[in-house]
């Protein structure tokens, strides 16, 4: 089966309507989604010196992005509100994510704070928000809140930080299909069923 | 009949593969393109600090840019040579530009002007090579440029330039579809289809 790479970060914007879409497109051409969880501050500040999201210095892009965001949440029918904080800080969301990822629920959890964070503007750097979202994918918030403090997982997390840089990422949603020894990187929700068809042709 | 704005700079590498898709796809729904060219390079430095081009300013940023301007313009059939200088000097070309929008050739040699940045790696700013392109449209190029460099010309692509700040622009391509009192903004070659659409729509 064909396999796809979904890197993405929560407090990412675009991440959140490629996440409600990427299994459905994915499963409908025979591509498998393997979700990989990051932190995408570390690299603007090592690749653009930036120490705040894009779209908050740079008003009319970021103005640009919120209507942007509305007009593709509605075309996908998917609920959003404009967050009163943003960008959030996502480390245990993350770290959540990848015991997740050993699990089973990666991807139900990340849609899960992914709805929080853009369509219910929640705080997903509560504990109390991540711990009723992990409750609702069938974890169990005491064992997986612990787990997710552990050595293994906080490595796990710097390492996907690591690999990203690596393979050439400076944002997300990016896309990562293999070919031949390399791999095609594809950048933005507008990119996923490109990057699908790729992924489905090998 | 609907209409949208194309805000396009010669240096932007998304533009191209825009300029050769609008005038098509357009048609297609019954929506007339307004060609507005601009220079991009003012804005960036006033909305970002930026002296040089994003794509040069961040390496990992560039290097994917590349090799996804050479995927599009392989799926739309487009030439494509990475130019040896980018981004080059377009205030000529796009002085030239607003000539031909008097003159009724303004969509026909901006796509000329594109193929030979970014399908054959030619100096756009150029006299010669621009003389070429005017040419081949069928102007004049010695009464053409002379009028390239009229007060009027050049206070038209200033005006330009103010008009796209003024309307939130902050990069190329842009497209402005007119709505009630105001306008819908979509940036990027990959919005085209969703303007033409909101465009058609009115």
């Amino acid at each position: 089966m064909s396999a796809l790479e979904f890197w993405y970060e929560f407090a990412s914007t675009y991440s959140y309507p490629a996440a409600w879409r990427i299994d459905r497109l994915a499963a409908a051409q025979g591509v498998k989604v393997v979700w990989r969880p990051f932190l995408v501050g570390p690299l603007f500040h090592k690749q653009q010196g930036l120490t705040d999201s894009p779209f908050n210095v740079v008003e009319a892009k970021g103005r640009y992005m919120w209507r942007d965001m509305e007009r593709i949440c509605q075309a996908e029918m998917l609920p959003f509100r404009r967050p009163r904080l943003f960008p959030q800080r996502t480390l245990l969301a993350a770290r959540l994510a990848l015991v997740g990822a050993k699990r089973g629920w990666i991807a139900s959890f990340s849609r899960g704070v992914y709805a929080a964070n853009f369509g219910q503007d929640k705080d997903i750097s509560d504990p109390a928000v991540l711990s009723q979202i992990v409750k609702d994918v069938g974890g169990d918030p005491v064992a997986d809140f612990a787990e997710a403090a552990s050595d293994e997982i906080k490595a796990a997390l710097r390492a996907n930080g690591e690999e990203a840089e690596a393979k050439g990422l400076f944002g997300a949603p990016s896309f990562l299909v293999p070919r031949g020894e390399g791999y095609e990187l594809f950048w933005g929700n507008d990119r996923l069923e490109q990057a699908i068809a790729w992924a489905a042709r090998d």
